[in-house]
């Protein structure tokens, strides 16, 4: 059989994607082989779109507009702007502004301390954290990061990081998620909502 | 927040793949604003590469090179030329030519009877094989369909299609995996397989 270049290609660099494996980018690769309504070409000019015309803030690392960095989170009057909420991805910053709960700055620290994905802390944005906290006037540090281990280890180094800087630096809750049942809650979440009790 | 337009584009475009949620489409769109190693271009260029290079051969429905339509399967001489292989798509004829247990010609009918996905007998290439039957002198169809209740009934359309045609009419068998034991085998598979029992 001829030797399908332009296919192999198309399923090297789909497999790339995070959680696509060589099957999926298989099935993936015929699907838009197959396709009927110019959906390649579609993708791709979507992506040549989103490859010029947006960036990582180089302020907070959420996605901005590649005219606007700082973006707007950062340089937009914010009624808790005193406050910088720390999380692990841009995603995570898109996520807390849509729950609407959070009206301060942010700082995506683009990864967490993982040493099983050889993730260190040379490769999180923890200088430019440390210059903003110096320049930008914070009172308070949230840390919005995940329950798991490479998590906790991340917030504990950061607790550590600011330990001697002029903030307070606290975590989000952990406990019972909205509309959930002491029946259907695991262990660890459990154990962690009674140890954050709080008093009414 | 600003509106991010390119961003909201990708995952739109991300979601229309088969299988690729809007969800699973956010999660991609945002690794690849992230990454650093230039994917999101390697991506589109990949596509672009295999848009402008791929093709399906007009005559058997495979995956193949623009340059080179109809398609080597097709067109090549093949030990068991007389013998046409009906599958449902493209990524059919791979996964058998990789098998090796075939060596005549193939027609993709490019999806099957599927009422529930809008799917009829209009929307097969049921015209070109009656074409290429008549054509190209064909001694028998196999039809290389999968075990559900909408694979049957193309079986059946394909069958019946073709009662009053030069043609003998097979189906692949149907019955245990290879390496599979009676023990871990379903109800549906051991019957099919008693069914199609084979003297020895």
């Amino acid at each position: 059989m001829d030797h399908l270049a332009p296919l192999d290609n198309l399923v090297a660099a789909l497999s790339r994607l995070p959680g696509i494996g060589r099957r999926t980018a298989e099935r993936l690769a015929m699907a838009l082989v197959q396709d009927r309504k110019g959906l390649m070409r579609i993708l791709a000019n979507a992506l040549l779109e989103a490859d010029d015309g947006l960036a990582c803030c180089e302020r907070c690392g959420s996605v901005t507009l590649s005219t606007r960095n700082p973006c707007e989170l950062c340089t937009r009057p914010r009624k808790e702007a005193r406050i910088l909420c720390i999380v692990e991805s841009p995603g995570d910053i898109l996520k807390i502004e849509e729950s609407g709960g959070f009206h301060g700055r942010y700082h995506a620290l683009m990864g967490r301390i993982s040493p099983m994905h050889g993730t260190g802390v040379a490769d999180l944005r923890m200088d430019r954290l440390l210059e903003r906290i110096a320049d930008e006037g914070f009172e308070e540090v949230v840390l919005a990061l995940g329950t798991d281990a490479e998590s906790d280890a991340t917030a504990s180094y950061v607790r550590e990081l600011l330990a001697n800087r002029p903030v307070t630096v606290s975590r989000i809750a952990f406990g019972l998620p909205a509309g959930s049942a002491i029946e259907y809650s695991d262990a660890a979440t459990l154990a962690r909502a009674l140890r954050g009790r709080q008093s009414m």
